[in-house]
């Protein structure tokens, strides 16, 4: 993409005329927020919005988009990190919301269809009742697109799996306004190439995701919870290790660092200790989530932790986790008006305390406040780094951290990026951790899906 | 590929050049092994073999093949069953078994490093002694290499996941003699295309793996086994969805269809019901595994079941799983010099029943002994057709059953291939399963990767 002409108004024009003028905006506060995520990156917005209603609306705008080469940006509910929305070279963003039909859901196959713009808390409201739930929790309710296009994962993940390992099959408008369909409903299938992987983490780049089959899971007749405290941060992970070797399935294993914690007890004072901390959540029958429970309260005390605090009790449960999901609204308590820059790194295990403790140097060294948290049983890890508002001197600082950490995770085995996905802020590591070939292979891919490069355009792949 | 050049003598030279003169095989012996599978299909004798002992000497030969325009057919253990080491336009197999190295070992990470020809059993003969295990189990003894190619999944995916599931890096050499490394060991990673899934299931047409970085997993504590006889299909099956609603974590849940006990039966008489029938394994805690056997213990009565027998003692267990695994065997039995045709499908699992009793259907009107089984937890299911030796006009009966069957697992939402793979004896089904625009995306990614269509040639995509 050399070429950043402004949209013409023959497109605007074919696009009313193929959506319909009330789903077309060009306003600025609708551009504007449309190319906003929720990190650190410069708002980038499109030049129009379109908001389809159906698989044949996108691929209107689609067609309409290609036959003036102009650049489309698909957005889901903006809650990306990395820039994935931002509109680099103009065009138009494709807000997805508006398909937000549950299209099927199967208690006796565990699965369901849902147009893309489904949010993962509609889902779920639709699902419970039928005790059955999507198990890909990223944290912000996404949309199941915007989850499909960053190949979303989070807490759930060490037990569940992510989005790669939930998603059956994909509908998607490809960059020449055809639509493929990805896979079946069979549970497995060795029949062609794996598109529906090709499309997951692919950041609107390859094709428009317009729905999905997803795979459920049955509700557990129990869930239980449990909080302990270590005396170090190596002490915590190891115990993980240990969890981990016995094959204990725990269903969430957080860890909050010390500094996390603290943040936490400012803001909450819930009464736990200022100590790395494992936040865990177990899932089964009853017998299985006792068990479970026993199981890693001894390994837990192996490890050194003072005292292992377990429920199964809802309310209480929810009291327990509640230092892990309010752990960034703590972060941000820290200083007035601040805002975060989140760092996602994944490493083996065996690295990860290791990689933690060297990141945590730097931090402190360079004096920022950045608690550490991560979904621990997975090697992935999350700095939130607090920058007062305008302190763009400490926002070059905070940058120069995160190359580090990205560096020492990619030298550790690692990725630049566990689930955050690439946007255009992590594809200047994509080469340093994958390779020139590998990338140069994306590339080819690229060229052969979306050969004017008008998907998404600058995202995922760096500049040549 | 419409050339068919025999392998030029120049090309000949150039690869005993590469890999030396000891490791390449012209000999006729040699050449028809390497292009015969375990299936019907005719074999299709590569002109030549050539054994790399590494990744380096790969690329040598990719190179030396590219640059005569010679195809290359990348060869494990030859126990693929869709035809897909046959050279169907001659050409160079590139057999992987010296390469058979198992490069690391870890066990806080739960993860190993192999070569590609490193076979199932070898790894896992390696992994005991560790107290880990590679969980994917296709029942022959292939190489991981060759079940990376397929796709490969089997007894133990229903717990475990697959082929698709369990890999987290592959190193692979591509068309034009580059070596790209398509992950890191983390657990999880949103950097960039998935370029490892899409050369899982990619059968040797997109890349050469080499090596690979496997998921492993804790070797349970301790495991039981179970069978129990239904008095219809319905009634096992429904016994499957009502497991899977429940959420109960079995290790591997098999059905064997009263054709495949009556041949159980002939040939070993181990005293089962001649009935519809459920073969069980549970994995976990002493605890867990008996609660998961009285649990399924109980639907199975709900349902049905007679009896339930169980057990957690080890030569019991074997005892109780030896008709599963030697029904293969016992269908061969049927009729002295058989030969078995098989065919693969996967419906969702609330279709399975239906699939199966109209496909038994077509096989008694068309008076052919052919026991079905299946890994009934995945909706995945076999057909062993018993053909008797230079029987062709019933094989031309087989081949029209199997074009019913998997028209009506097409119908049901499901898949021609399961685990099998397309190879070229499925690829005619691709369009009908994933519809033409799909497969015009898969070509488009097969010409962006190999553009001179050197690399297994023939195999996955139906011709033009």
């Amino acid at each position: 993409m050399d070429t950043r002409a402004p949209t013409a108004p023959e497109l605007l024009a074919d696009l009313a005329a193929a959506v319909g003028a009330e789903q077309l905006s060009t306003g600025d506060d609708d551009r504007l927020r449309h190319g906003t995520d929720e990190s650190w990156h410069d708002p980038a917005p499109p030049d129009a919005v379109v908001y389809p209603g159906s698989t044949e609306d996108v691929v209107a705008v689609v067609r309409a988009c290609a036959a003036h080469r102009t650049p489309l940006i698909p957005f889901g509910a903006g809650s990306s990190l990395e820039g994935h929305v931002a509109a680099l070279h103009g065009g138009v963003c494709i807000d997805m919301t508006r398909m937000n039909r549950i299209l099927r859901v199967s208690v006796e196959d565990m699965d369901a269809t849902v147009e893309a713009g489904v949010t993962r808390l509609q889902l779920e409201a639709k699902l419970r009742p039928e005790g059955v739930f999507y198990p890909v929790d990223p944290g912000a309710d996404a949309t199941i697109g915007g989850m499909i296009a960053t190949g979303a994962s989070g807490t759930t993940t060490v037990r569940y799996g992510g989005t790669r390992e939930n998603v059956l099959a994909l509908r998607a408008v490809t960059a020449d306004g055809r639509v493929i369909t990805t896979g079946t409903r069979a549970r497995k299938s060795s029949a062609g190439y794996d598109l529906t992987h090709l499309l997951i983490g692919s950041e609107g780049t390859l094709g428009v995701v317009t729905e999905a089959t997803l795979r459920l899971r049955p509700t557990p007749e129990a869930m239980s919870a449990a909080v302990c405290a270590f005396p170090t941060l190596d002490a915590a992970v190891d115990c993980v290790i240990a969890v981990s070797q016995y094959g204990i399935a725990v269903a969430r294993i957080e860890l909050l660092d010390e500094a996390s914690m603290d943040a936490v007890e400012r803001r909450f004072e819930l009464g736990y200790a200022i100590a790395p901390t494992l936040f865990l959540e177990f899932h089964g029958s009853d017998a299985e989530v006792r068990e479970q429970a026993a199981a890693v309260g001894e390994l837990a005390e192996e490890h050194g932790s003072a005292g292992f605090t377990w429920t199964t009790d809802e309310s209480e449960r929810r009291r327990l986790w509640d230092a892990r999901h309010r752990a960034y609204e703590a972060g941000l308590a820290l200083r007035a008006g601040a805002r975060i820059f989140t760092a996602d790194a994944c490493v083996p295990i065996s690295r990860l305390a290791e990689t933690i403790k060297l990141t945590r140097r730097d931090i402190d060294e360079a004096g920022i406040l950045a608690p550490i948290l991560g979904h621990v049983g997975d090697g992935n890890f999350h700095v939130m780094f607090v920058l007062e508002p305008g302190d763009e001197e400490g926002l070059e600082v905070v940058k120069r951290l995160n190359d580090r950490l990205v560096e020492r995770a990619i030298a550790a085995e690692g990725t630049c990026t566990g689930e955050h996905g690439v946007g255009y802020g992590k594809s200047g590591y994509l080469v340093a951790e994958r390779g020139r070939e590998a990338v140069d292979a994306m590339r080819a891919v690229k060229a052969a899906l979306d050969p004017e490069g008008l998907l998404n355009p600058g995202k995922v792949l760096p500049d040549p």
